[in-house]
């Protein structure tokens, strides 16, 4: 009787997080869609929803400490949050060079791999309101893994586009660590997808 | 009686990707050993080979989430299939950015750096092979690290030679990333190493 | 009564770790102080302390899987060493890269940041020491990690300010990867920060 409370409470963070993820996710793609003035402004609308998910983390990380019986594997709880946040940190590293490179205009592929995280996002929220559930679960991480795959082919041709392109150094180096960045937050989200695949294949 | 073919699969499933492993360095040594129009040809091979170890890898990984009893620790066999899996991705990065940065005459040290992976990969199979029995495994381990401290050696001189000689920043930038996902190579091949020293160590 | 013994040992690794770890982030901020021709001299003294620090990490290690009964979680034990270890890399990725650059004006920032790493090393030997006890190191974690938050804001200006002031490119180079790998030693600090907290969550 007084397992069900914990075990809802764990999958109630995690959507919490989910859909922190995803409210991020769009606001990134919205800033890197921008150019101009706007951008430091929005940055910072940015870093309040990555403090929120920092907090967010860690009270499922304090709750995990102090539970006895967990829903799932302990390790998994751990490395769901944990992998979960890593996705909100390289998106806010996106975020963060915007500001710190001073880039007013950034390229058109950015903005293509931001829209491939909210994709992402969406199919992780998707996938972890079926946690417990698990049915279907699995498609979607499925697709976490396509477009993570599309991603890689997208920041490659951009990066590859750049240094056909692009003569200054500096202005180089800024742009490839812009997509590099971006690129690594669609790493993370596989990673997330494979903790949820491998929490589904152990209770099956 | 039902357990001792479980345990051999897992062996089994290692040896493979250990060999196709090898396969993937020898390759990689002979791309940068090339110069000129071949190499993008010669990528795509290698390519093929990224994804069947990626194939492999998740046979592993989804056979062990639904094994009951495994040949040694479980984490441990997650450990050593991720890692080894690492390995393979880092030689990968290096033969995609040969394409992505159009570098057709990679400098020497790239060629040698792969060449320390060659001898690590062939260690790593070796070692591999003798799980389960643990006799001179170490031994093996032990050579992987020797193996790693010569390339730290090789790419530290690379790079400072680099950094002396290139005039031009952006081959400057292609160049030293191009030994850094080498040297990142013949660290993740250590990661293998010590995930294979503890196993042994747990079974002493 | 046996067990006593064993206990103290893993607790007295530790405090030796710390100790070291210390000793190398004050030589660090003393050569990021200095400038000139002593510079290679004292990379050569860091890289002794860096190399007793792996073998300590590597004494661990090796009693922790000849050991059964440890006095806190054997993967927490492992999580600790490692990320020690971290820290101790990083710092020395900071003082390779002053000779392999051949850095010998290093900008004031990147002391600034070795010596937030120093005040970080004195938290967690304070932390460390008080494992068992348990009484008060949480305050020392949350003074980690308030101080990784400074690196943060210390290395971001100093690179948004090297991309305003720096016009040769190959020289921004060096100088942002220097900051960088000085912030990432205070990152690990960070991780070893949250390493000490589940152990004592757990515990409590």
């Amino acid at each position: 009787m007084r397992l069900i409370p914990r075990e809802t409470k764990f999958f109630e963070m995690f959507a919490e997080v989910s859909a922190n993820l995803c409210e991020g996710a769009r606001l990134l793609e919205r800033i890197l869609r921008q150019s101009g003035s706007d951008i430091p402004q929005m940055v910072q609308q940015f870093k309040r929803i990555e403090h929120r998910g920092d907090d967010m983390t860690h009270a499922i990380l304090t709750r995990l400490n102090q539970t006895f019986i967990t829903p799932f594997d302990r390790e998994d709880i751990h490395r769901l949050a944990s992998s979960l946040d890593d996705v909100l940190d390289f998106m806010n590293a996106a975020a963060v060079r915007l500001v710190m490179y001073k880039i007013t205009d950034p390229p058109r592929a950015a903005a293509d791999l931001a829209a491939l995280v909210v994709q992402q996002s969406d199919e992780l929220a998707a996938a972890v309101s079926l946690l417990g559930k698990n049915q279907n679960l699995l498609d979607h991480c499925v697709e976490v893994n396509r477009l993570e795959n599309e991603a890689d082919v997208v920041s490659r041709a951009a990066i590859a586009e750049l240094f056909e392109t692009e003569r200054d150094p500096i202005r180089l180096i800024k742009i490839k660590e812009l997509y590099e960045v971006l690129e690594a937050a669609t790493d993370k989200a596989e990673d997330v997808a494979n903790v949820l695949e491998a929490v589904v294949l152990k209770s099956a």
